[in-house]
């Protein structure tokens, strides 16, 4: 157990950002012990929650004086453990951080410290990175992780979208990158390397974003599927077509029948072995025709039937279907694991074969939910983690997914983010020389490694990391 | 002047790469003195060009034990002096790096270390960063510049499109950056990183870029203005109504009358104070409609008349005239200096203002033709460099036009890159804390500083960081 914080540094935090917002009371603390991924339980230290970025470089200062690690937390939506604490850290949160700082829509740019899709709709723009998290997460959430979601498909992941960061650096100094027409161009792209460093090199307190034109229309279909993999090969034909779909995602079986026992059911037949939701979007002259090829395409793969979501409120249910599998998957089993591996297109189809084949032979439920059109898996293996022997049969099952993935060529991660949750899988992609390079990028920043030990490169304990 | 290199040395990279690959002769050394940027003229000790990514390896080990520094060069296109060669260094060429290593359709994504619109196109994909020097530039120096274009607006810089990277470090090890479906996101982003490096890092000889569906159809405009203020107008109003055209592109007169005096001549009406290339690509159904809509507005703006190109021979020439603009002012001077500044969208009419002033009052053609769409400026000086006394009039105003579009909240780069020629601006934007995280950036690649030397970062001669 570590100790708690001592008093005088307490009441300087507490001077800092105010009382109520330094958090030391265990029952309080347990909100902070876990994040999205359901598995892990690591009771920070203590919580402090600045407002603003000044608050947070006098809190890390003095944090930093202490030599106490310190881990970021934006909404704890993350799924890699990346906002976990370990042991004798204190987690630095962005919950109060919630402001529009300005919004220039003749540049398409905003400085936020929060999300901004209803500040932006007025000037008829938006914020495209969309992860599954989204009405919850946070902008610094999606920075450290460089989240994804299913429109990344056409749009890109969130580092497309981030043109200048605020950060603070572990010993309370603050930095701009980019931002304010100082583009990363000028001089080595220090934004560039920011996102999606999972926390570990600074505090991200104000971002620059770039904002989008809300595209003129939107097709959506729902394509219903025999097999899983014949909803693959419908992904791998629309795409080889030279059709770009904004988003082409797939739900297997037991998804469809998690969402569909849910609040979020949204429509999706229950006895389809898997459907695939096919979205395009632009100018709307193009859309109609765009969307009866994918129709053609998905019938020619063997869908038995495609729907079309003919009003707003079809779409957003399919959405929202999508969106919360995630939380759907509760009903089935108290835990699950949710892999995050990236495959080449072309070995969709083959992969989630193997995915299947593992699950069966570990007497597992696997669920597949997944960003298809990126080659994004996300197999799901739902447990009850009071049952040991079903959690070494979890364990051995996930490493033999990782492995058939990374073998047909792809990686460990798509959008999650390595945290602590794939740490360990980071040697079955990386050599010493870039593991070494990256240890070398964190110190750029961090070189005391004070911030968010333990997290995403292998084989350095928190505690040595962290001291 | 420089001592040439070690006879044994010489020997042992003849044995590497062949000895007709290994430069020495001061007459084949003059090709190498320069680049896209004509002010400059620094003669290299050698230059090597290796055939693969082995030989690329063995040639670095070689001048890394040697302690020489090392200039990576692709075609020697660049507009900042970052491929020049400081004194006592030895240039390691790409030019025989030819090969497209793979392609893959259905993932859209191809290994090469050269160009590749040709053997795309078959499959219906083009890779879509396209700056001016796209017909001869390298895949190479493109990444290292982190390399735009006109088509930037709609589709992104070069970052966007590089997924994995070979790179040989300085010291001779190959490393693997991304790729492969090793996503950048399992870990930090060395790719994001890299890209835009300007050779300062590491030396790039195989990259992954992502590919993209081949436009279904293209509108091109053509619209005429009495003032370059009013051309600006009129792309701060077409970004304001929501399109996003692929490109908008402004042409002054000086500019128009060198290219119409040209062999690229293009047919913009002489008299004309500015012309704006307006161009939007995707599905065909929607183009006509954003086309008339980009009309309207440009007319609204004070355009006398809006042509449209009917034929591709009549947009590859207006496009030809464009990209050539910069070749074409050899008639006028025989020297000139671009600067490439990028301004908000709302400073595009009053820094044009400013520029236009400041070449007035220095008593200098200034000539404009830019990314307007991007705010990314990229006035010109012509001069003739015998000239001393209009030497020193160049410099103070290309210093006044960069302190204008710094004032303004810009930055002294778009796509050029800093190089030699923007080194002494970077304290304009940056404070000692970034320059320093640079530094350290470099130095997790390079922490010896033989890599392309004296170059970005402010404030250490050639001779300090080349040793």
């Amino acid at each position: 157990m570590t100790p708690p914080l001592p008093a005088p540094l307490v009441q300087q935090l507490c001077r800092i950002v105010g009382e109520r917002h330094v958090i030391t009371d265990p029952d309080r603390l347990v909100v902070y012990e876990s994040d999205g991924l359901t598995a892990y339980r690591w009771p920070p230290r203590a919580v402090v929650l600045p407002a603003s970025t000044g608050e947070m470089a006098a809190v890390m200062t003095l944090l930093f004086q202490e030599g106490i690690p310190m881990v970021p937390r934006g909404a704890g939506t993350g799924l890699s453990g990346g906002a976990l604490a370990p042991e004798g850290s204190v987690v630095v949160g962005t919950a109060r951080m919630t402001r529009i700082l300005s919004m220039d829509p003749v540049s398409r740019v905003a400085l936020v410290n929060t999300k901004l899709s209803e500040a932006a709709r007025p000037h008829g723009l938006y914020y495209a990175p969309d992860p599954s998290s989204q009405t919850v997460s946070t902008i610094g959430g999606n920075v450290a992780e460089n989240s994804g979601g299913p429109h990344c498909l056409k749009y890109g992941v969130t580092s497309r979208y981030i043109s200048g960061l605020t950060v603070v650096l572990p010993h309370g100094e603050v930095v701009e990158l980019g931002g304010a027409g100082k583009d990363p161009e000028s001089g080595y792209d220090l934004v560039g390397l920011f996102v999606g460093s999972e926390g570990c090199f600074a505090m991200a307190t104000e971002v620059e974003v770039r904002l989008l034109p809300i595209p003129e229309g939107v097709r959506t279909l729902l394509a219903i599927f025999g097999s899983l993999e014949d909803a693959a090969g419908a992904v791998t034909a629309i795409v080889s077509d030279g059709l770009l779909p904004a988003a082409l995602e797939i739900l297997d079986q037991p998804t469809i029948q998690a969402v569909e026992a849910s609040v979020f059911a949204a429509g999706y037949p229950k006895d389809a072995a898997a459907v695939l939701v096919v979205e395009f979007d632009g100018t709307v002259a193009g859309l109609d025709a765009d969307a009866r090829r994918a129709e053609e395409l998905c019938r020619a793969q063997g869908a038995r039937e495609v729907q079309r979501a003919t009003t707003a409120a079809e779409r957003d249910a399919l959405w929202k279907g999508r969106k919360k599998a995630f939380g759907a998957f509760g009903r089935l089993a108290p835990d699950l694991i949710v892999q995050d591996a990236t495959v080449p297109r072309t070995k969709l189809t083959s992969v989630l074969h193997e995915i299947l084949e593992i699950g069966r032979r570990y007497d597992l439920t696997v669920a597949n939910v997944f960003h298809a059109g990126d080659g994004n898996l996300h197999p799901k293996l739902l447990f009850d983690r009071r049952d040991e022997e079903q959690v070494a049969r979890v364990e051995a099952a996930s490493k033999e997914i990782m492995a058939a993935c990374v073998a047909a060529g792809g990686t460990i991660t798509g959008e999650h983010g390595v945290g602590v949750d794939k740490r360990k899988y980071m040697r079955l992609v990386y050599g010493d020389v870039e593991l070494e390079a990256m240890r070398g990028a964190k110190a750029v920043f961090d070189p005391t490694g004070l911030m968010n030990p333990g997290k995403v490169l292998p084989d350095s304990a928190p505690e040595e990391e962290g001291a």
